[in-house]
């Protein structure tokens, strides 16, 4: 069973008997359960019952099930209504479009509409750059995806990922004031998803691609980049990667080591690990293996997919042949964005002295990281149960802040490394530790050092 | 040269004498030059000068200028700058997307966002009909346009349109609480838009198509109807005759005559035209004569535009031939969705007693509405600063309220005259009179009602 977490967080009704010792008993019940209470309040009480509100943190929908059943042997108590927590927040969706004028007379509403809005659409019309400053492509970004790859739970579709872009674009605003809107295509046709990704760009001041399967995700970035005027960034790839250079940059710091002469083995080589990958190497990393199941990429095979084909070129400089496990003998670094449970501790005790873990398959990890940590100096992972979390939330908010605020119209790889500095560099030399290499993603001044790093590196803007 | 408005109004900044009457002088410089000033502020004072900031609304841009340079004429007074007041409210564009949630920590983050979002997605995944429970797509409609058809301004193409769309996007918030967000389509071909309508729908409960050029117009909305499980609506047709047949059943309870016995004629077989003349016969008319410069439609001719061909086959019981001023003899109702001074006094004087006019043409209407209140009983225009404005914003925000609340998924006829008289039976019958025949676009009721009404059309509700 998972560990209770506040997303499987419940909130019982109960009827209980009018005891002194009645929410002890309560208290106590839920914690025999295994679930952890966060809050219990009597909210009625009479002298023939009590009726108490619980919280509990539990580890899934059938331990929830459980907690409520031990309450109901308690006795003369009775669980009226259990409500699920996490569903209560997303109960009519999580965001608003909200104006930000006000229409109280004729006098607002003949500026804001008709007739006085005619003369700022004429004013675009004449000089089309004008729409990043009269319209809110000024500041708005579409949050793109089309379900086919989202979290762990693979290919549910638009509607169903459109809570993850919701969250998405709630930390958008609320840790870089970017306004973002979730696109949820309804078609997995490459051309298709490219073709209503360009139509609806005249809104949009940027386009973040999100959990879009690859290889379709590659070409769809891509094709984008190439044949619109606004910047397109693919967060499964450029978001992992930024997040996984600063805090890489900060555990090579702890072990006293460079990154032009570690050994790395990336376990995973979707887009996420390609990614990873390429801007280690603009970085100045030369001894990378990548790899899957089948083994490290290698120059000996053919590969028909020809993102694993330039890996195989661009990686691997001594021509290992062999499984990863084999690979990581001696290694310095260890970045998994694969699957659960691929590594040992027998693995990580195989790798150089002062070795990086990161474990970053979501939401379990290619390695328990307390295992990782007995032979391992630095470990991280992508859970906010331990140290070290590398998260994307780090990056994505502040690297489209940039993007808008210098009106850049592409985006270049000293951007990414520029983010991926930035966000390490938010760890001062006192501060740095092996379980403190990367900020919270509550450190609030993240957001716009990573907004400074990538305006700085879009150059001079044109912008007004 | 235009009346002063408040959609060409300046604020210009001034450096003028430390005299007593400097602001008195200002004020009549302004008036001589036919601006009406809206404020005026002293915001700094010296021994050597005062500078004021001076605000007017003028008829056009010229105007302005002529304002500015009466100013500059006047003795040691110089104008530093003038802005225009409707151009700096669309800085940065009028929407803003805004969280529902606050992520303050990480209990709030595993809620909103991983881990626990993932359930809620595998809720929809399992039963796609909970999205519109658990996401945004419970209030959020999208406003639709390829800009080819932009109040007066013609085909300006999307990202001049945006502006607008803000706008309407901002009246469905303020007015009725829907989240609208603008969906500006960079085609104009009419599958392309079908298909980009189609695709991005997941995330919307519903569709207002707006200003798309006819006749696509017509064959957009009809197959998005027939291929979309969410209701789609034409603002420029169905808002436009929800609000017309309104002020109409008003306008015939002033005069005292009945829908099914008058003589209607309607200038313009567009957009407006044609869906006017539909909801005019869903309510009962039946002596309804439409046409345009070429003259009344009628059985005698053939049209090679089906929407055309349809209003003749339904429309000109008498089978009348001739130009629309001829069919003005005696008829007892004009509608105009037209063009500027089509109509002139004469016209409207060989009407029958007790004539109705509605020139709504925008921004100029069909006839001048004082030289038709000469003849007619009952004038009616587009314009706020007329008597009877007729404007769709008294119809689309509660009609698209009432669409959401009923969990609708197609648009119904009913719907449409059902939101007409409520909005109609705002004015009760102590209150109705020939100057007041439709509410205020600000009645805060207006909305509420129509929301009511639509609803209660749709039939008992599905929704949770």
């Amino acid at each position: 069973m998972a560990n209770p977490s506040p997303g499987y967080s419940i909130t019982m009704r109960l009827e209980a008997p009018p005891s002194y010792n009645a929410t002890t008993q309560i208290a106590a019940a839920v914690a025999s359960a295994g679930g952890s209470i966060t809050a219990l309040d009597v909210i009625e009480s009479s002298h023939r019952s009590l009726v108490v509100d619980v919280s509990a943190d539990a580890g899934d929908t059938r331990h929830a099930e459980q907690i409520a059943g031990k309450l109901d042997e308690l006795d003369g108590v009775s669980v009226r209504k259990t409500s699920d927590r996490t569903f209560l927040l997303h109960v009519g969706g999580k965001l608003e479009v909200t104006p930000k004028v006000t229409l109280l007379g004729r006098d607002d509403l003949s500026r804001a509409y008709t007739p006085g809005v005619a003369r700022v659409c004429r004013a675009i019309a004449d000089n089309p750059d004008d729409a990043k400053r009269l319209t809110i492509k000024r500041n708005t970004i579409a949050v793109l995806t089309d379900g086919s790859a989202v979290l762990g739970l693979g290919n549910i579709g638009p509607a169903a990922a459109l809570p993850v872009m919701e969250g998405k674009a709630a930390l958008f605003k609320q840790f870089a004031d970017v306004d973002a809107w979730p696109v949820c295509v309804d078609t997995q046709d490459t051309e298709q998803i490219i073709a209503v990704a360009k139509a609806v760009a005249p809104v949009y001041g940027g386009i973040n691609l999100e959990d879009i399967a690859a290889p379709r995700c590659f070409e769809i970035e891509a094709r984008l980049r190439d044949e619109l005027d606004i910047p397109v960034f693919h967060d499964d790839q450029h978001g992992t990667a930024i997040v996984t250079l600063a805090a890489l940059t900060n555990a090579l710091r702890v072990v006293n080591k460079k990154i032009a002469d570690v050994r790395v083995v990336v376990s995973g080589v979707g887009a996420a690990g390609s990614a990873v990958v390429e801007l280690l190497q603009a970085r100045g990393a030369t001894d990378i293996i990548a790899g899957g199941r089948s083994g490290a990429l290698n120059h000996h095979e053919t590969y028909d997919d020809p993102q694993r084909a330039r890996l195989a070129e661009t990686t691997n400089p001594r021509n290992f042949t062999g499984t990863l496990h084999e690979a990581l003998v001696d290694a310095d670094v260890f970045i998994g964005v694969s699957a659960p449970n691929v590594l040992t501790e027998e693995h990580v005790a195989s790798m150089a002295p002062g070795a990086i873990v990161f474990a970053m398959a979501n939401p379990d990890p290619e390695i328990d990281p307390l295992a990782a940590s007995k032979h391992a100096a630095v470990v991280a992972t992508g859970r906010s149960d331990f140290p070290n979390q590398i998260n994307n939330v780090l990056a994505f908010p502040g690297f489209f802040r940039g993007l808008l605020d210098a009106d850049a119209t592409d985006i270049v790889p000293e951007m990414l490394t520029a983010a991926a500095a930035a966000i390490a560099d938010r760890i001062g030399p006192d501060e740095l530790m092996p379980g403190y290499i990367i900020p919270s993603v509550f450190d609030p001044q993240v957001a716009a050092d990573v907004a400074a790093a990538v305006a700085n590196a879009a150059g001079p803007t044109t912008a007004n």
